[in-house]
């Protein structure tokens, strides 16, 4: 039996997700929503599925609701889906607010279906082997890890002043393959960062370019840069070093064509451009594994409590950033 | 409006086609059939498609024909889809005979609608960006072309027992290939071989390992080398060498993983095992192909013409094996 | 004429000064002095030179005075070199305190002469290519440095006991690294720590894995991790992250062998073992850059000023480590 | 005690020989000769060492005799050498005709001092441990040897004239990098060529491209291409394929820089440029290995039967071209 959802915000996201709905062999598309008719509309009728008028009525109709909405109604609609007792799946970050995650997060206590939080990166086929060679102690004690996230170029403007900043809306993601690589929470972060791409960022008080450090309870050290702009391509690197060796994730082609000419060799193609190329397998492995946990009832990979400790790290980070010293998490999230 | 696509075979290369048909918006599997009731039930049940009695009713019941039965039907299939008028796309070899396949020419002379042969690698997006490279003049004025193509193991005796030979089954991808890189036809052909996998393969007087030097009438050399076995996995790599540089197109892995260890450094997944696998691109792309075609009436990028003079090759193949000498290729297409 | 240098220290790494005298074509290895008369008269036999009783006699022998003993003395060798008007080249660091350093600086004020540090890494021709790269805008504005550095074992317990902790012994290869590549001064610098590879190194109130980062005045970030001991082998790898591309200077190894098995692809062999190995290049041309100096009377390229800032950026990282916070250089040299 | 050598040819390949000798710790550059003084005189000034008047005059001064002079003196100066009972490294080849090598070995017959032909390749790190990886099973079985061997440029007409045709001249060192390789001879050639870089090279009844297939007498198959021109550089790989895996020998590059831009990722420096580049480490390891049989008096590891059996190959590769047919070693042999 196909799993019924309902997709609540089809835009950029919204649609990726629905495509890959489609795709799936478990699931359909049964509901789309979206404040802005238009945008619901095109979803609907692209995909042939039915268009609600509200949340409420998509979340009705659906055995699971997929929330890609604006982040400030994330949590809202969690509580909304969990009190009608439907699986979620719901876009990073649950909220801007630690306060408002953690309100949330009391709202849907006893809440007994899956939730899982859009932490694609943890499904990349990749990624997940580089976990895998820690888990099955292939490197040895894990001691250093170290990402590298890059964008290909900086977003709109419209869409940095909602962003919450770059901690929250961008090294989340990084933060949350941080903590799935390490197995052990970071105790204590320390970040810094630039305008060095676009200096009016300064306005927003954001920034474009970062480095983190994190350590954990027992000594394991977390590296993280970022940049909001990687001319050569969306840059995604993840290197696990432990005792008894070393692993690296590393960046995807469209194919392996090598040229050779009068001054290089070897000579590659540009990384596949963004998230919705680079981590489109992970996309799909990311809802299927979703959708195996709607069927069983289990806990998924990537649940509301990772949200939460990403946002945590965020807000770590920021505070860090503000205060140029090494902040304990404890901090935060007291 | 959706091309409707019979399906004639079952086996593993048909229902592979079923599958990538089904991921297509521009066609639908709207019949199947098969010699073996069972084979066409599975595939008609898995994918809800209708179930014909015969090949003329299949094809009676379609816009475009997809043969993937055995090789020696190829040619009647293509001569009954031809006589229906419906576009036809034919797995390789047409036949295994030369004479059958002219024969087939001649029967389907002046048939207007396109035809085109499963030379899947043309598709390969590494691939075609290296014919790309040759195309736009960017490796100069070509001179080598290497081809590696081996297997990931030696196929079962009831398959060798009918494939008809090394030349005609393996390698007849691998003289697709160099011709479309070539842009100019082989005029000799040397070929040499040996059963270093398997000797009995000598019993069905085959070889299991294979070398091809080809040369055109410009002077332009190619090399081919094939293996029915090669333990790391199907290896695909193409060579092109010109006076202002050369462009490899190599092999695909599922992830760009890489470990090091107190003894090894960058050390690579293994490559993507088989052709399912490692074309699957190559194969919805050349279905895609296929489909513009049927839509525009135009001509395939590979045709007939050239299922037919790839046969030659493995014929002069054959004959330079026979004979240890360098063999025109007019001499087996008189 | 030949440049007749005095060597002073027949260790491990006076040893391998030694052999690069001998080979080049501008130098001769004049004299040697070592307080342990064994290790001076090992190399004075090996290499067919003179062997002094004291240091002040070895200058005095000598146009230039290669300084490759314990720390503890390179200040006071330093001071009387200059004072006998020889050129000096000084193994790093040139002491373990600043204050030191600074007095050193005093005693040599007017000192006309050129003073190279033992800073190699600057005349590795990967390293200096990606330099290169920066300076000539190739990378566009440098906004990140990204530098990884680890042994591949840990060092006796004798020679951690002096070496004055990893920021002093181990990392200030990489601060000078970041200032060459940055070609701005850091003013800020965040270290961390732990002992994940001997616990007991806490006795020694060390660490044996570090992250770093800096950040200098026009913003542009820099992060160094350090680890004592590599299971893979010496890694040394510089990336310099700009507004119109990157490079990255990458490990060597012997010989570019490449396996292929049943499990694995592009297996490389170890890494260059260690920096005797791994910058036997750059030892060369760093000596050689070091005799045109004093051939021409000009400015080295890694000066007393480098080993300077260099020092006070690991002094930096302790009090970061102490303090957990991001510590002004200025603190440190004021 | 060092042994004497005497330098008979004094051109590019002699001054290279010159320098790797002087390097040596076991070995002295005691006399040279060269017809044309000037050249002697260069080097004996730049070397420091005796400058003789005839070869008979150098080789009597010496305890071994490196013969550097043009191919046609190759084995009148071996015959000398012999009778003067003085240790030979010959460079390649060592005469342009079968029949004066089959006359030079019977002329030195029951010479037993040992004579090395200079096939360098043989001693590169990484062609060696290709060839130990295939000696001590790795690869399992060998079946295919591919070797590409690929000149930067067109040498100068006034060499091309008297080399003695492309595969006397540059294919001899990949006949003998495949019988290094194989361990077993080839026992059938065939090959074919083409004028794509100069079309005048038909006048001198030569070729600038080739293409070469061996085989053994256990079915062992090997190819070869060459050209005379790739603008990328000095092409050297080396292949080895069998049952249980597959080794490559890589180009070598002077650094590991990887640059990253708008368009292209990790953009690899030119290969090393040619072969007293690419092949430095393994003139100064063949000479070493030579010295080695010189003080130990046994046999070296590229011998006159393996000069006179790749000149074999050579022959045949010349009568395949001629004939158009696969040759069997023994035709020219007899």
């Amino acid at each position: 039996m196909m799993i019924k959802i309902a997709l609540l915000g089809c835009g950029r996201i919204g649609k990726m997700h629905a495509a890959t709905i489609v795709r799936s062999s478990r699931a359909e598309l049964a509901v789309v929503y979206d404040p802005v008719d238009n945008a619901a509309e095109e979803v609907s009728r692209h995909f042939g599925c039915a268009m609600a008028k509200s949340a409420e009525e998509a979340i009705a109709a659906s055995d699971a609701v997929l929330i890609a909405t604006s982040t400030a109604t994330h949590s809202d609609l969690i509580e909304a889906a969990a009190k009608a007792g439907k699986a979620v799946f719901c876009e990073k970050p649950i909220d801007l607010s630690l306060e408002r995650v953690a309100a949330c997060r009391k709202a849907i206590a006893g809440f007994d279906r899956p939730i899982q939080i859009g932490f694609n990166r943890r499904f990349d086929p990749g990624h997940r082997a580089a976990r895998d060679a820690v888990r099955s102690g292939e490197v040895g004690e894990l001691q250093q890890v170290i990402i590298t996230s890059r964008d290909p170029g900086l977003a709109s403007r419209e869409y940095l002043a909602v962003s919450g900043g770059i901690f929250k809306d961008m090294t989340i993601h990084d933060f949350d393959l941080a903590r799935f690589m390490l197995a052990e929470e970071p105790v204590e972060v320390f970040a810094t960062g630039s305008t060095l791409i676009d200096p009016t960022l300064a306005q927003l008080n954001d920034v474009d370019s970062t480095m983190v450090i994190m350590r954990t309870a027992s000594g394991k050290l977390c590296h993280i840069n970022n940049s909001r702009a990687a001319v050569y391509g969306y840059d995604q690197r993840v290197e696990l070093f432990g005792s008894k060796g070393m692993v690296i994730s590393g960046n995807r082609k469209a194919h392996e064509l090598e040229r050779f000419t009068a001054r290089t060799t070897g000579v590659g193609e540009p990384y596949l451009n963004f998230f919705i190329e680079r981590y489109e397998e992970a996309f799909a492995l990311g809802l299927q594994s979703f959708l195996k946990c709607v069927e069983e009832n289990t806990v998924p990979d990537a649940t509301f409590d990772d949200g939460e400790k990403s946002l945590a790290l965020a807000e770590a980070a920021n505070l860090s950033l503000a205060e140029g010293r090494f902040v304990k998490v404890a901090e935060v999230t007291r």
